[in-house]
């Protein structure tokens, strides 16, 4: 048996470039692009947006592998095939994003928004201290993102509360389970944060009904996927001053349109999809590890729970 | 002998309000304003900004208190004249300045700034994720506020050092003295954090000399205090393209003008001396309790360093 991989990306770049990564640090594994001759070969693929005739181009798949935390991207074609499915997940992703939502919380809590929205007419206008408990955060998906961040922002002195479809215990931190837990959740959020994995369960999950189940004043960090948000909802719930704003990381089609109306409502703050990334060296060794273990043993890492999606 | 404590501040309404605190929660303190009867028997102040008549005015006193932790707006003339002169130390405002601090840090680290400027032209670009160890913070004055500021940075997992006049050890940064270790520190600097008190030797330390001993696309935060800043050089040294931004809560003048160039200083963000107060719980103990022990056994708690300014 040989060490083949195949890797099938979107973006012609980004597959040179891991290519070439895996060859100087783990040369043992052949990686073949799907041009590659004796790429059919292949048991095992390592993919981003691979499309969905993937297993027709390539029958002898047996695993499928994501570049990333999320899986997503395979789309319901392949997450559907019954072949395992794993995922990357990388400490340094973890931090990456508690300091984008550490970032979001601090902006809401010291009034950042607020103050640079003053800066354009130079004026000035004071805000009363307030200190990180008095902040309500809600996590909205507690896997292994999740629970870092809810973590994070709670040792820092935030109030935070999770929130997952099956119940989950966290030390020091309340959690809420099901619809009806959400509900209950949601009337004390001031700041949501928004780290579920996109399945048909969790698609438009903010949507209207969830934004009027907040306090006025509240604030969405989506930091998700584009399709968690209905953008026109969470546009008329600022229009009306309902809510105060939104950091978001994340859109339907990325890069977001020059003319979205997302850009310019007041209060939105937009990035460019990168709250956290896998980085690169975790990358190649957790797949490098998983093709050897697969190999050898049948045996995978990180594989996902395909019936929650997660 | 009685518990006298005269108030005395720039600010009617707040003068109001700290008396009407003492009253609720410390009525054992007789509070009086300038104009009350029996004004001028009392021994300590408790000031802000109280102008450099004040011994003129009440020449009983022998206690100068500050409302917050500077001491520079009592003046020359008082801070000179031999009084011991105390000052509110708190947690409570040590955490808000961490967490002004640290949004500074996390917006140089992953480039909110940059990302929001983009914002306005509805501009999607990418930055590359970088660990916070990558980000090298220089913190200038290592006082109760400095010394907290640096502590919370280096957990958070920046690269941290320190720097003061006199030597310092603060377990697991580095410390810096002096001009020359001064200047050998800002070699390395990405983001300097002013933290100083003002004194006649700090007067104006950020000045074109420091920015030029920065490395390219340095940035600054100033919570010291406004005297420290020569707000021209900054200016050319951002425009020159030098300097990458600041971030800046203290004015020689405050409100800062609405005319002032920094409002519109591209990469400057303005905000309005919020970074941290002292709670007013935390004032009305401190200022009790040393109004107590001071008539009782003539010791004070707080009490500054009147040498070094600090």
């Amino acid at each position: 048996m040989s060490n083949d991989l195949l890797l099938v990306t979107n973006n012609e770049k980004y597959s040179a470039k891991l290519k070439a990564a895996f060859l100087s640090r783990r040369p043992e594994i052949n990686v073949l692009l799907a041009d590659d001759s004796g790429a059919e070969r292949a048991t095992m693929a390592l993919c981003w947006h691979p499309g969905k005739d993937l297993l027709t181009r390539f029958p002898n798949l047996q695993c499928l592998h994501s570049v990333a935390a999320g899986v997503d991207h395979f789309g319901a074609e392949l997450l559907t095939s019954g072949l395992p499915i794993c995922r990357v997940v990388d400490d340094h992703q973890k931090q990456g994003m508690l300091e984008y939502v550490l970032w979001g919380a601090l902006t809401v809590q010291r009034n950042f928004d607020k103050i640079s929205a003053n800066q354009k007419e130079s004026k000035w206008q004071g805000f009363r201290q307030r200190p990180a408990s008095d902040v309500r955060i809600s996590v909205l998906g507690l896997g292994e993102l999740g629970q870092f961040v809810a973590r994070g922002l709670a040792q820092f002195g935030y109030s935070v509360s999770g929130w997952s479809r099956s119940p989950k215990n966290l030390d020091g931190i309340h959690c809420y389970q099901g619809p009806e837990g959400l509900t209950e959740q949601l009337k004390e959020t001031e700041l949501l944060v928004n780290l579920l994995p996109l399945s048909p369960a969790t698609k438009g999950i903010l949507n209207k009904d969830l934004f009027n189940k907040m306090p006025e004043g509240g604030y969405l960090i989506n930091v998700g996927r584009g399709g968690h948000l209905i953008p026109g909802d969470l546009i008329d719930a600022i229009d009306s001053g309902h809510l105060r704003g939104a950091l978001l990381d994340v859109f339907d089609q990325e890069p977001l349109p020059a003319k979205d109306p997302l850009w310019t409502t007041k209060g939105v703050t937009i990035t460019p999809h990168l709250a956290s990334d896998a980085s690169l060296p975790t990358i190649i060794e957790q797949v490098a590890d998983n093709v050897l273990s697969f190999v050898s043993k049948g045996e995978l890492t990180n594989q996902i729970d395909l019936i929650n999606g997660y």
